[in-house]
């Protein structure tokens, strides 16, 4: 079987959204670099395979994230079709802002924190300060017309903290929202989450104003949760999904699996539900062994793994 | 984070019982040949993490299944804890039964399929020619007071036949049930089920008499639904839940993984929403990992692999 078979879910929502997040989340934590005609010609795939959002490059200083230090040269190779309000980049700062405008991306994502350590080892500075940050580049990106994903980490749990209080992930996401942001992205950095937790949180940031058609949702299958709580999420209203095509960002051979959910294991379950997703599962699944060829290693996705191999 | 954060799921039952087929299902799709003491000492050690089912062995011809030969010696190392109500051994006919009764076992299992192609692959018979062999077998069984499962394997798919027909199932389940069988575990052989499927499978089983209380769920991973399809199952009312300690029975690093739903990551998912299952994960976890060093290779279950790494 090369397809699901279709059996519907009627607790899920009619359609999904996948926000395809392997050429930017995903090659950024992969240890092989990827020449940008590579780059450029996987965008270029996952968008003829029916994905509609992607992430494309990021603008974070190439020092700190060398994999990504190509993102002009990237989406100078996409031309048009690596712009628009469906193609996001990241961006850290304002200097990362004027790079992303002076390229002429239609959409950017900033990324917070919902922990005091997290916000310091991974941005250099308090939640606070990490917030004030951003608020000139929210206001700049809003007034040039881009749209705003705001990513929030360590909503499930950190690894210097521990558990993270709901209210506490609440206060983190409702300050980034305020910015002016249109959509929100619930990351399980380190994949501890489980479905009740997931619940509890969507439900906190309903009551805090921000409903489930604001947010996204985005798991790592460290503990193999990703597709479990995905899955709960949608049961609540969501309708936006992060996935990295092939499970890219995180290789399973090493000690610490720490991928993302991999599209191709998202789409499966998606259709046999009966959910639309607009993807083409089998160009999917060629273009992640691809550029599994690429990295030199076996794609981490199940249904990659099982289909390639059939 | 060595544990997960506790945060109930109310959609999910109080407690759930985890049918352990690691030293069967899982040993027996291993490529190495365990020692008959190492079995042994794998079945006290899960024992000994609270695990209250183990499936122990199989009494299933040694030429098919090599890795199982050794079910008398592994019994007899075992004594007392080794037998019982909860600690069903395989059983494929009154070959392996008679077998089975003078190793004075408390309970046995016996495996069907939902598809002609498949039981006349893994049984040598029709469906229905499998039926009459195993009424004896279970006739036999119930009088020596033991109890009873019944497997039925293809219950989403089957590799030759493709989907497989959701009356077709129920037809095939309470055919075998009728026999007099105690508990039914529906399985997923070759992982394409999706969450939708499981809910219109088990609502299909109650209105046939085959109530949720009746059923455990048997996943596999291939297309990494396992864990998704389990929760859904679960929410359904079922709770007994197979899972292969550390996801023995299929290598992540073969071509095309099919491995058992493992029991770390099913655990952590329970925890987490607040579901009791009496494991010691920390214990498990070392208890795989012990095992997967005696098998030469690192454990597919992702939860031990980030906590062994840890």
């Amino acid at each position: 079987m090369t397809t699901p078979q279709v059996e519907p879910d009627i607790t899920l929502p009619p359609a999904v959204r996948i926000h395809e997040v392997g050429p930017r989340d995903g090659l950024q934590n992969e240890a092989v670099v990827v020449p940008s005609e590579v780059k450029a010609e996987f965008v270029t795939r996952l968008a003829a395979c029916g994905l509609t959002t992607i992430e494309t490059t990021s603008f974070v200083n190439p020092s700190w994230v060398p994999q990504l230090a190509d993102a002009e040269e990237v989406l100078g190779l996409l031309g048009e079709q690596g712009r628009g309000p469906s193609r996001p980049v990241l961006v850290p700062n304002e200097r990362g802002l004027d790079r992303a405008l002076a390229a002429g991306v239609g959409a950017i994502a900033i990324f917070g924190s919902a922990t005091e350590t997290f916000a310091q080892k991974n941005l250099g500075r308090s939640l606070e300060e990490s917030v004030e940050m951003f608020r000139p580049v929210v206001a700049r990106a809003r007034g040039a017309g881009l749209r705003v994903r705001a990513y929030v980490s360590m909503c499930f749990g950190d690894p210097w903290e521990g558990p993270v209080p709901v209210p506490q992930v609440v206060s983190a996401a409702t300050r980034l929202m305020d910015l002016g942001c249109d959509e929100l992205s619930l990351g399980d950095t380190i994949g501890v989450g489980t479905t009740g937790h997931v619940h509890r949180l969507l439900a906190a940031l309903d009551a805090a104003g921000l409903p489930p058609d604001r947010i996204g949702v985005h798991f790592h299958d460290t503990f193999g949760q990703a597709l479990a709580n995905t899955m709960a999420a949608l049961r609540d209203g969501v309708s936006v999904v992060d996935a990295s095509a092939g499970g890219l960002g995180g290789c399973p051979y090493a000690e610490s699996a720490t991928g993302n959910l991999a599209t191709e294991d998202l789409v499966w379950a998606l259709h046999g539900a009966g959910v639309e997703t607009g993807v083409d599962l089998a160009a999917l699944v060629e273009t992640s062994a691809w550029m599994a060829g690429r990295l030199g290693r076996p794609s981490p996705s199940r249904v990659v793994q099982a289909l390639a191999a059939s």
